[in-house]
């Protein structure tokens, strides 16, 4: 089967290499619309993983199931699935404790182009599919479906670790296609109002859509003074960081209240050290929680953020701003990724209907 | 001063007080409009509190404070108040513990209308002003101000004692103003489908606005047999009670999954016991929660649910469709939530704008 | 394979089977000790869940693999193992929910001696056995072991129900070894006084080495009004329930705060309805939390509870009253348990050291 | 009156005010006892709060209660009384969000020799009595009832936000009399091993009778090495924090596993940031929580930790290893606490039985 890989650190093609095999638990799937990720922008061009050699790339997509093993229950050749970016071992301690993303060791519930075959390719191996796949709904299309692998489980998360409730103030920071999940995920659970950070057009237009009241460029000073004066310097309850780096943490304690929650889902791709602010971090008594994690994945959350969509209470398209169709504009899909011009959200590339 | 009294159970009539003194702590207010509730049919008519005798009713409304104690930091004559239902002791052991509304005793955090005199009245005296006042937004109407005093608090409690997530099949059982504001609150929580039962018109239409996707009527048989019909025997994830009575929760358990967790805000008047049926509560451990609770009450919750109101999270107008102006229609409101008239959801009497 | 099987509801015996087959990611395992479960006297003489016919009976005990399957990463032959009750299948979505004893069906992750064959027998089958197994430590001897199958998952399940916290008054309903293990939990959670329910001078005993500081018998009057008398009218702040029927919630209910919480793992046995008092229950909005859950089973909760044996602050052996040695005792180790004498808290066949 | 105070950063003595004046809300308290704190020395010698001029020092101490404001209801002159260090203003909005240590501000919960006259006095002053102060349990010495007002809550509230679970590994880096309180809180939290890092022969003794298992010296190597050996590479699920300084955290995160918590209650007193590895932290995405926070305080904390005294679960005679008798002692504690001999755990004044 055909694939397209990364070579090594900064180089990618086309490849061949053999169809996977279906353990007793797997599947093995065919893409119906795959997305681009920053983070295949990350791990091919920056090396954040590591160097990895012929390593098929994408962990975004959706797909026909086209074989599965003798313990597999739910699913069948032929039944079109969703598939979440992070595919846990269900049965490990970290998932008995919660945290099934970390199964196998930290992060290592991302499996495809980590540590195995990603999904740009004709056919896929996915790992317990029982746990991990989860009907793809006839009214959700193969393209806004793979805004399901990643973009909205990342984004809900960081609104899940920042533990936001009925009124609160948020504070976004990043509204790329992740941040801008951030903010539907916010509005979805109650917060009023919603301080945004970002600069593009097309993003902050999202935003408003998914329900930004106000916005924040860090053009025009710094985040943390201009959201004290937003908020006539009482901070705000909650910070979601879907962007940034790691001196972000700094604005982002500066602007919490005490008593207040950073989620952070951001990856951090360089720097020794987070660094909070030691006297705004209340001199490490100011109850200012500092959390940040892996999405969740799997099939019970695959099948409630769908239920999201299939309600109308959350809308995908206005992410997908470049379609591609057909194998052949993977390569342009993933150089626009990393171009990311103004206008770009989101890349995916159909294969099917 | 005037006030609309309960003479004695099933009498009611204006009567003449005196103004009520102001504590170091307090505050009087001055009424800028009132809202009915279901709680003065009740505590009028059916005695569900025991015997009142020239109590002044009323516990949802909208003010100006007229005179602050001399502790007061906060709140000055002049300032148009948020007034909540529910005005508990702040520094007692309960709201030390997480439950203000029950500080002095079990639901003794409801005064108004309850230990004194309510908010039907020329003056009313308002506990902890500091604690319990909340400045009135100005994009805020004085008629849709009275939804925030109890129905909003209350509705949007039993989806807090649910404790919805993203994706969740909510069951809202009633659909009167309370039970709609469940509704809208369990949307804001990120549920996905919402099944509402209820068989008014006007409810069913105010529902949907508030974001309900399915309905149940009670006049079309069980609620269990519909939901499980309707779910394909799976049940729901969450319950919100705010309607119904103590024979209701045999409904909600049977429709509910293990795992669920049902939240009733509402007030049960009659009946020894609350039935919850032993094998399908998993004989004593289907991990099926029962919750109830008294709305919390108190400043920081009116400035919260207040913001969802100023930032257009929440429209309170579809409740408001009885509006009567000048103190002179407080009886011919309340005998109208009395005789709840098909088209009614809520009647409020305007003061002043 | 001779196994000790429910032959018909009020009948036992020895009867021969094949040895299970080991599916990829099963056990086979040989017991080193068992012990008796009040549940295999509800089963069979009561037939708590239904009829069965030639079900080898039992779920307590602990075991030496002898096979795995090709998928078992983490057991292998020859190593001694700690069984829990339940055995969840850990990639179902009850499971990925947090409720993995739901998994396949409420109540449903207890399979042995209700849906398969259960522990009396020369091999029992352990489904996903890297989920489920637990090596046995060194430290902890057999016939110990045996009671972190059930007894100490599901006693201390009451106290996580219940929530208990820091200086908690507790009231600990039933102090049979579930109940016994209630007590240990709530001292081992933080609770300051534990009022524990209970006549037999064996179980009193052992209850004030758990850490019991009152006792209460139903013998001198209402449990209510001995807590409330106790307490000086302020009633509890947390209830565990391991005895008592579906009548026991109103005295449970009448000795809690508002606030409190209740947590059963009791098994009700009979009655249509779990009697929740309405009055006491705050006529819905009391805030007293009625929650009751199968305990979890699994590896990882095994793994943590034998830690607490190791560490020494948890002592087993006084829930070790009758033990016998060798397969020929399980007959009257079981007639034991039906029997209940006064001195007995648990009957154990020790089969190997 | 007299009162030991702070003339200046480095400069301290006896000198005379005026007695408090008694608000309706207050209480005017008589010391019993009262206990030097590194606080204190912080704020003396290291101008850690800034500086401060005539200040009376000292917030832990137990009391009698002289007089009470007109609104008291609970307290009357002649109660002896626990007072806690941290006197919230429960109507706040910080304290109605659950931070009641925040009330007025970061921090501001704490008044004592911070924002107002301390405990070292003849008389002081206590905002709000009915929620500040609790009864005095006859059978908690004064001594000893002096370890309530700081170093027992504050211990615990370490517990607390680590989130301590049944059966958790936990590392409780720092020892001194907060660390202690940590080690005691974590066994009483259901913790099985408790690596406690220090290196006094008088703690480490202290922290055994605690419940420590395992013993850390940062003398021997990094303490993260040191723990990852200790627990086969896997490190633990909790770090509790009463020790070290802002690059403490780097070593605590290194330790922990992904899905643990960290929480802090150590005063930071110099640096710019907490440093927070960033690989170990997972790239942003370990799920590895970082809480800190003040210890709560008012009259509910101090009901629930002196029930915990009183019912025999925590012996605070080991703690106080210095008594000192009489008011001119004052100064000589004080400098021993400066000092810190290597026999010293904590150093009180008593005053009266």
């Amino acid at each position: 089967m055909k694939g397209y890989a990364m070579l090594k650190i900064g180089e990618s093609g086309w490849i061949e290499k053999e169809k996977p095999a279906c353990g007793p638990l797997d599947a093995i799937c065919k893409p119906l619309a795959v997305a681009i990720c920053t983070s295949d922008v990350h791990t091919l061009w920056e090396g954040a993983i590591g160097d990895r050699h012929n390593m098929i790339l994408g962990h975004e997509g959706c797909a026909e199931v086209v074989e599965v093993g003798s313990e597999v229950k739910d699913f069948k050749p032929g039944d079109r699935v969703l598939v979440p970016a992070i595919t846990p071992d269900w049965n490990s301690l970290e998932a008995q404790a919660g945290y099934a993303m970390h199964s196998g060791g930290m992060l290592a519930g991302w499996k495809f182009s980590n540590f195995k075959d990603g999904v740009f390719s004709e056919y896929f191996h996915v790992n317990d599919a029982d746990g991990n796949l989860a009907i793809l709904p006839e009214s959700i299309n193969t393209v806004e479906a793979c805004m399901l692998s990643d973009m909205v489980p990342t984004g809900f998360h960081a609104v899940e670790l920042a533990d936001v409730q009925f009124g609160d103030t948020v504070l976004v920071i990043g509204i790329g296609p992740v941040g801008l999940m951030s903010v539907a995920g916010a509005a979805l659970r109650g917060a009023s109002r919603i301080i945004a950070v970002g600069t593009r057009q097309v993003c902050i237009d999202a935003a408003k859509g998914y329900g930004a009241t106000d916005f924040v460029s860090y053009k025009d000073g710094s985040i943390e003074e201009q959201v004290l004066a937003m908020t006539d310097g009482k901070g705000v309850d909650r910070v979601c960081m879907a962007g940034g780096d790691c001196s972000t943490f700094e604005a982002a304690v500066k602007c919490l209240k005490p008593g207040g929650k950073i989620g952070n889902v951001n990856y951090l791709g360089s720097g020794d050290y987070i660094n909070i602010p030691r006297v705004e971090w209340g001199v490490g008594m100011g109850h200012k929680d500092i959390r940040g994690g892996l999405m969740p994945g799997g099939r019970l959350r695959m099948e409630k953020l769908a239920a999201l969509v299939t309600t109308g209470r959350l809308d995908l398209a206005p992410l997908c701003t470049h379609v591609f169709e057909g194998w052949e504009h993977v390569e342009e899909a993933l150089l626009l990724m990393k171009q990311k011009p103004r206008e770009l959200i989101k890349p995916i590339v159909k294969l099917a209907d």
